[in-house]
């Protein structure tokens, strides 16, 4: 953890970078980009991998993205990750009038940190998750579909920052991405030392592991001795 | 129009396939790829250009890709190019209590081939668009969304193939497509005349069509002094 690595959150919304730099900010360095990556069909996973492997390979180096869902218990998770096209055609109006005509209102927001080393690599996720039910509009309108997501009796919209950061599923994806940082894989990684680094850096990794162990080893070792002065019971 | 060209048409559906055939197998020679080509999220036109375009450069060759659509008028052309995820998620009653709490139960179903000449070039689409209701399921059960799309009374799944050519948004889209080939278009292609071809193929066409508007010209001079005997009036 000498060097300060850099993170390119891929990102043309200036409210979501102010909040992952609110949050990582002391952890990593967030640098924005404003790429225009097409989001492909599938699974909430699939869509979230395949669009950090692209920005990855469009930026030449790290990256991280974020996708948004939002699933309909009744409509068995949809539209999920098809949600911005469903809020920018029907409104909050209309998504609340798609689910009149069934029982169950419950829904879940779910939201995706993708990471991806560089052109090539496997993406890694952070995901958090927050159940609710979907209401008609109540609090600002000013932040997507906000307004009609409803936890514990008030929706997003009407909860303050810090109300809606204990709960809301993006900062839940945050902090698992924040405590992955801490550990210091981002660091470890720009060593290269990580399955699918340099060889040769990889090679000298276990160079360094095996010496430690053999040290460690010599130390117990004679470390035994001195305590019991039994030499051959402790002739490991 | 001298050699045969092959369309390689891209899909895993034996019945696209055979309904492409019937239709087209006197024009050109359709062969099948049953590549994977992950599909963006856009509009219908995007979508099927993509496509086109990746399985282009998949294949290096050229290309033709077929994308259907199914949009709710209540929905603002929802779910549209994703009825696939709506319809296996939801099945035939799911799609139908969506609209439940909607008057307009209208829906419009796109077909939309693209060709793509090879790698790095423009798709270009053939549309066909036919209006319908959604209904509860009438018809055999087999084929997609077919029995819940009603047109003039009728499900698809209730008509037979010739009733069902009449209108279909597939077959409207395919004889679009058929006209274009009979126009010589792919032939055009394959010898490299066309705006993008080869320069040195685009300037012999040139040169061949001066040659034949001079032709014209001459022969048309002739013939008129030939007719009137009037060469005065005639020194066009």
């Amino acid at each position: 953890m000498i060097t300060t690595a850099k993170l390119n959150f891929i990102t043309s919304n200036k409210n979501k970078l102010a909040e992952v730099r609110a949050i990582l900010g002391n952890v990593v360095e967030i640098d924005s980009q404003a790429i225009e990556v097409p989001e492909i069909q599938g699974s909430i996973e699939e869509i979230a991998k395949e669009k950090a492997r692209r920005a990855a390979e469009e930026i030449g180096g790290p990256v991280l993205t974020e996708d948004t869902a939002l699933g309909f218990r009744a409509l068995k998770g949809l539209p999920g990750a098809y949600i911005k096209h469903f809020l920018s055609a029907l409104g909050h109006d209309g998504l609340n009038k798609m689910l009149d005509s069934f029982e169950d209102r419950s829904a879940e927001a779910v939201c995706t940190f993708a990471f991806c080393r560089g052109p090539g690599e496997e993406p890694i996720l952070f995901q958090g998750r927050t159940e609710g039910v979907i209401v008609r509009p109540r609090g600002p309108l000013s932040f997507g579909w906000d307004p009609i997501f409803e936890h514990n009796g008030m929706t997003y919209a009407e909860m303050d920052k810090e109300q809606k950061n204990r709960v809301s599923h993006r900062y839940k994806a945050l902090v698992k991405l924040k405590q992955w940082l801490e550990e210091g894989h981002l660091y470890l990684d720009s060593a290269g030392f990580y399955p699918g680094g340099n060889p040769r850096t990889v090679a000298l990794y276990i160079i360094i592991l095996l010496t430690i162990e053999l040290h460690n080893y010599l130390f117990v070792k004679s470390f035994a001795r001195f305590l019991c002065q039994d030499a051959e019971y402790f002739r490991i």
